[in-house]
């Protein structure tokens, strides 16, 4: 595996893999490595002829009051963890080779944003957006990997790619999970023993959601209530239930196409998110 | 030359171009070709293995008061005059093609924007950024023409390659000028006799402020002043003259390194620009 950090000697190598007409796997992170990283690491190990991953704190994706400096950062680990899943470069520019002027051009998400996390953190999307940009110019990758945990970035940056004509493939890689169903995080943790027992009751609740719909409950109010009152029974505070069309994030007004229930809740030293997306047919469509 | 007006025969053709290795000239235009588009076209030709030339009349940089309706359109000549000057493949979308949904992100030209030109055309280099960005993505290519006569435009779009790290080489071309050295335009067909015998007063003003500078004048005022000097012995009413660095568009202090003296003047019926882009030494540097 070459680590590079600098932008020349990136599109050096980005250069002779297209010469020899290589595939491209891309798997942006920032870094502190976990296993949802590394199942993305894998996807694009198996679909690919050469693996990039790059590690970049974006500071532009960071609110004012947001945890920039504190954000955790392990690179000999993360570099450890990348070589033994198989990366080939991983690229980990520090933030002045990323934005070396005050940008002369300004991305806005208009679009996908302002619901479920995205709401509290104005401007979150269109720092990923500009980051993103910069980084699929210069890798060029064939395919793109982002996990489903954080779907609404995986929607705004399936907008962001038909928006711009991208040349490239957005795969979206379904919610690595614990055996009872508790999705794979850093923050897990930070959760009590208790809490640790309770929290696998989001994906119940979602799940329980999913279930009501396929069996014909076309009632979101109802919906929603099967999915709070499942998580109200654990002692975490619930920040959002939402029902939404995927990848629009708009409001249905019938429960039909693609469909994502999606869930914040706080506990007391780590807040969770999760969700489930399916595809309800039309009625006069056959359930499969 | 293939006509294409879809994304999906485009970008089948550049693949099968990529695949054998060639290097792409992409010249992006709104049609009704001239003389100008042409030269940027032949210098295609000469640098590279296959020249695309898109015609396509961007809705998105054109004002709610501008011409977007009215802008002139003749695709029979256009495809004709392409064809004579070697053009490979000529992209004509529509304008659904395009921009097919309402969009979810946005550009903004915060920078090189709010001078000359620009300053009376709110959002129009937001538009054009992003439509560039759209084409650079389809077309992929090696070089990209452009033509000095917009300079502003220059700087803009060499502003966006160099933030976004687009993977491409911005070919400024220099101005086109008829022997008397007036700026060819498709508008100077709209000069009365006389007006077109004063309009080479324009260049005529801008190179003798030029000289000025090259023969150690620093004083800006007394630069303008030659400047306005000659262009108000013609019938035209200015619209300005300014002095900018380049491409950065920014107020000099000092009269050091790349130079834009750009004029915009009204004739009755014409609005004609024109502009000199040169190198001054820094003192102690030597004059070539």
């Amino acid at each position: 595996m070459k680590v590079v950090s600098h932008i020349h000697e990136l599109k050096d190598m980005i250069k002779q893999h297209q010469k020899k007409q290589h595939s491209i796997g891309f798997v942006p992170t920032m870094g502190f490595l976990h296993e949802g990283h590394l199942t993305l690491a894998k996807e694009a190990r198996d679909q690919n002829d050469i693996v990039v991953m790059s590690i970049f704190v974006n500071p532009l994706q960071f609110g004012p009051n947001e945890d920039f400096e504190s954000y955790p950062r392990d690179m000999e680990r993360d570099q450890r963890l990348a070589k033994e899943t198989g990366v080939d470069i991983l690229f980990t520019p520090d933030v002045k080779e990323m934005y070396k002027d005050e940008p002369s051009i300004t991305m806005t998400v208009q679009k996908r944003t302002d619901v479920l996390c995205g709401k509290k953190r104005p401007g979150h999307f269109d720092g990923v957006v500009t980051v993103l940009t910069k980084l699929f110019h210069l890798v060029a990758p064939t395919n793109v990997y982002f996990g489903l945990k954080d779907a609404q970035q995986v929607a705004v940056i399936d907008a962001m790619i038909k928006d711009f004509f991208f040349d490239l493939h957005l795969v979206s890689v379904p919610t690595v999970r614990e055996e009872d169903g508790l999705a794979k995080s850093s923050r897990n943790v930070y959760l009590s023993e208790t809490e640790r027992q309770e929290a696998p009751a989001l994906y119940r609740a979602l799940k329980k959601g999913q279930t009501a719909v396929e069996k014909g409950e076309h009632d979101i109010n109802r919906i929603y209530q099967l999915v709070e009152e499942e998580i109200l029974q654990t002692s975490g505070e619930i920040d959002y239930i939402d029902i939404y069309s995927y990848p629009e994030l708009e409001p249905l007004q019938h429960l039909t196409g693609q469909v994502i229930i999606a869930t914040a809740v706080k506990f007391s030293r780590a807040r969770l998110i999760d969700n489930v997306i399916f595809h309800v047919p039309e009625s006069g469509e056959k359930h499969v």
